[in-house]
């Protein structure tokens, strides 16, 4: 049969990203307290193409993601990449995986427990460049939280607007740390982090304990920074903090990067 | 050419809905304040098929509605499903438009205008049974709201978790009224309603009329219930609250409806 | 602590529905093939609420869904919400569970597998009359599919017009059945039905039966109609199809549904 | 009262961007036909903050994009990016504004005339650095359009599959141009256009046409690549194509993009 991809193109246009996007599959990846941990993901899958290729062989991302979804640690994730660069004789490959991620968290004073879910992200590439490969891994992960906004209190005579917010944090792969340590980092960051399960002990120590830490999205932002600095050296981070506030419609947002000097 | 669509069908089976979703257009709908505003609309629009028809002719919802979306009253809605129902020479008609509505809005001490947006449906049937033509127009408006937890309130030493809702209205259409009522209703029975625009002043005094004003999305369903009561005697309505839960990540949510006895 | 939920109410209005929307979990599902299969849930719990109450104790819900979400085949999915209203204290509890199943589905010809993804509901509702315990269950899954327009082909010298679609099938409880069974009758009433990986053997064999077997929505909705009448004796039904209209920015709709006369 | 977000800043860490998301307004921008087009927006408003300041005073963003929403040419955008600048005291201000942007589009036979919907960005920056301005402004215009599978058309003795796909494309301003300009290019690139409103005679002519001109997403990229070329000479541009694939549940996807060597 003609194989159409293979054929000259004339155009003279290298293409940054070809590939797959929106795949719906089952995933197994590495947990903290349970070694392992089942949920589900969509990924997105590119290489590069060169000028001079009309098309790519789209079904090899396939049968490289089938055989490595049941065990995608972060460092299986690379090995993926490389192997789906030379299944489709590529120089670059490119992933992202976005999945949730779940915890079982205790409550902060009856310890009942419950899961709590947090989206993640796998996001990375490899890069051939004669005998030298390039990678790079981006691990993100979205964390909900609360926010007492700090001005609110300050001019009311009673009472602060607050709302659930969400943080996201991307950093660079380079010091060991695992998702659960990033969360930390966040909730700990926020006026106070979320449950699923609070009991009214449980409410009312959230409550006083949010009220006594109020928090703007830029102080968020940037006491996450912090965080992520004690957690380690990572050669780049990111952190954005919105908040779907309570008294309008629209949300607050804050933003900022960190990248080591080479 | 050959019309597949009217071939006669052998399976013996009568579609309730066949037609068309998720077309997107500019519409002009009227306003209290400005007699119309220009928004821009979602629809779907369908009709019933007799047992006998292979299919619909999908073209003619698209001739009737480009007819008709630069003057979208609650009246010509009507009109238009009548001219669907006609054109498509059906039984029945049914049509959804969805649709952002915007009112500029002061804010309540500083009196600084700004715009708020609210989701609004326009959702009807026509039926035609012998001479008789059976007509059922719903309106709805989803209204952002701020909620004060009671609970966390009265059992907190200081502060009161509170959050962004949700409320949604859903009325069939019989005695008169503006879409501009339904939203103060909910607007009343809220903790507070929300703006786009807030000074200093302004956040002081939603941040303590809400505290002052706590109520569960319980509450606020049997408060808009009482507010669409007093509105007008109409023949249903329904009532759904949605809180985005600043100490959780699931919402809270409740409904409820009436139904006048015939 | 002050129980503000339990206090008396004097609005006399009952509520339909109370309860929690948007709770994301991991969750265990039974599967015909590997007995059991992980995936992840997104969670609606709600009960009635009396005319007498304030409001609802919404932790309830989650101890009652933790305790279940590892275990939830059909049968566990009604105990879970007797539980939840015996918890609750109400007459009826309602619940809404969505989620990815998986299924591992061989190429047509190069018999290659990769796994398919299918959007599952369970929901559900018991409510206690005296001694008298009435139950409901609905299963729907979603099937996405090819669909190759008859008229297009048939007025066209070369080629015709298809997309990607989803047919929604929702059954009403009663004959056994498994989730795979449903799926299988909507792909056969489809063009053709969709895979994860196919190789350039397989991609030619659905592209020719395809177009060998061309479908309205109308047809689509009909031809699973008749299938699920063969595969038991519902007391309900229901199938919607939706196409993404490939010559359109708008889809194609028919929906039907069965009710067994008692 | 007193102004926290002024107050200083000790964490030494300055941010990116601090504003507001998800704005939701009227808008009017210009339209190549009638001058005007009313449309809707969602607007994301934010500006760096320095190091110093403990927060920004969402307001302001409010107040500015007030008083322009009903006049947003493309140099307006510009000197509303500069007022929310100094009205913020910041050295940077940036935007992203989405619309749909419409058109009335004939069909290619009959000459019958519906709307069109693609949607629109409007994302730039101002920044001050001394006494200079740099100013940048991006436009962006995501295409709906039909794909017909080259490979498929190619290895099958009948029928092609081919689906709905979508292309994105953003150029950085520098040469005049109309939106209308970049849809055209586009349009021209796929197997054919898409339209709101097809007779008969349009559907067979469309269906022939695309069946003649099979189109990979590589090559709709590559070829709307060349369009952007001919079209101006602009700093910057990026392309990119997705594809709703109708034999997969994924989507195919490509990207490149252009920069001009300084």
């Amino acid at each position: 049969m003609i194989d159409i991809q293979s054929q000259k193109d004339e155009r003279e246009i290298p293409l940054e990203k070809v590939g797959i996007k929106g795949l719906k599959y089952p995933l197994t990846v590495l947990d903290k307290e349970h070694k392992t941990q089942n949920t589900t993901v969509e990924a997105d899958l590119y290489v590069n193409l060169p000028v001079h290729f009309k098309g790519t062989h789209m079904s090899r991302f396939i049968e490289v993601f089938h055989k490595h979804h049941q065990k995608l640690s972060m460092p299986h994730f690379l090995e993926m990449l490389e192997e789906i660069r030379v299944s489709l004789q590529a120089a670059k490959a490119f992933a992202k995986l976005t999945f949730p991620y779940f915890l079982e968290k205790p409550a902060p004073v009856s310890g009942q427990k419950a899961v709590m879910s947090y989206i993640c992200t796998y996001e990375g590439s490899v890069e051939k460049n004669g005998s030298d490969i390039k990678k790079t891994f981006m691990v993100s992960v979205e964390v909900p939280v609360q926010t007492v906004c700090p001005c609110s209190k300050a001019i009311s005579s009673r009472g602060a607007h607050n709302q659930r917010g969400r943080v996201k944090v991307t950093v660079q792969c380079g010091p060991f740390f695992w998702i659960e340590d990033l969360i930390d980092k966040v909730e700990k960051a926020a006026s106070i982090g979320l449950y699923s399960l609070l009991k009214r002990e449980d409410e009312k120590y959230v409550t006083e304990k949010a009220y006594d830490n109020p928090k703007f999205v830029e102080d968020i932002v940037r006491d996450v920074y912090l965080g992520i600095k004690e957690l380690g050296d990572f050669p780049f981070f990111s952190v954005e903090a919105e908040n779907y506030e309570s008294i309008h419609n629209h949300n607050a947002f804050a933003y900022t990067e960190f990248k080591k000097q080479e």
